[in-house]
């Protein structure tokens, strides 16, 4: 079965490297929702070295930092699941008291209808800012 | 109010030096469930400087990799939110297919009863493997 991270997966590109690609993707009720997604196929941060595991979670650390001064959120959340898709990818969500879920995880059950935090020019505005 | 994770967080010490803990906590239905807490009351990876970032994440991946040696999981999860609890943690949570939430992350609804893939002797074991 193709894994759909392994070929162009969704959303608006940020970054790109010979490593790993940076997307912001398009999840309701989460603006600035971005994903760091390694280009090979594996599963964990232990099947990779550390300079490869030091490489991935610099963009990460970037795309939060980015988040932080675009979005001034209420907290950063960042995970590494990948249970249906077993390719390693991390998303970084940024978080608000009034989003649909706060302050339980994105994946439980929602508690209100979520505020928008999206603005038009979210995507040149990150970019700028991971460039900064 | 006092941070919870300031004191003396509940759980099984696994290891511990001056900058953090690694804790077996008792989550049901998710034995080896792990926590690793930074001491220091901060929110977010990137209020850390990056050699104390490096070091939460080495031990983060120590975790991981002996969770792995030790209880065969399906899939690691990694995770740092602190939406209720702003204090800097990462959730090392291995995963079965038969768990109560497989492929879902475990903050969504139960799909099952959860299988048990807990045994006597797990905190020793994956001290001996955090060691080795």
């Amino acid at each position: 079965m193709a894994c759909e991270l392994c070929g162009e997966p969704k959303g608006e590109l940020l970054h790109q490297d010979d490593k790993l690609r940076v997307l912001l993707v398009d999840e309701a009720g989460y603006p600035g929702f971005c994903r760091v997604i390694w280009r090979g196929h594996v599963a964990e941060m232990t099947d990779l070295d550390a300079a490869d595991r030091a490489h991935l979670m610099d963009w990460v650390y970037r795309v939060e930092a980015a988040l932080r001064t675009v979005m001034r959120p209420a907290k950063i959340n960042l995970a590494s699941l990948g249970n249906m898709v077993p390719h390693l990818h991390w998303h970084v969500i940024p978080r608000f008291a009034d989003d649909a879920h706060f302050p339980s995880p994105i994946w439980a059950a929602p508690r209100r209808d979520g505020a928008d935090h999206g603005r038009p020019g979210l995507a040149e505005a990150l970019r700028a800012a991971l460039a900064a």
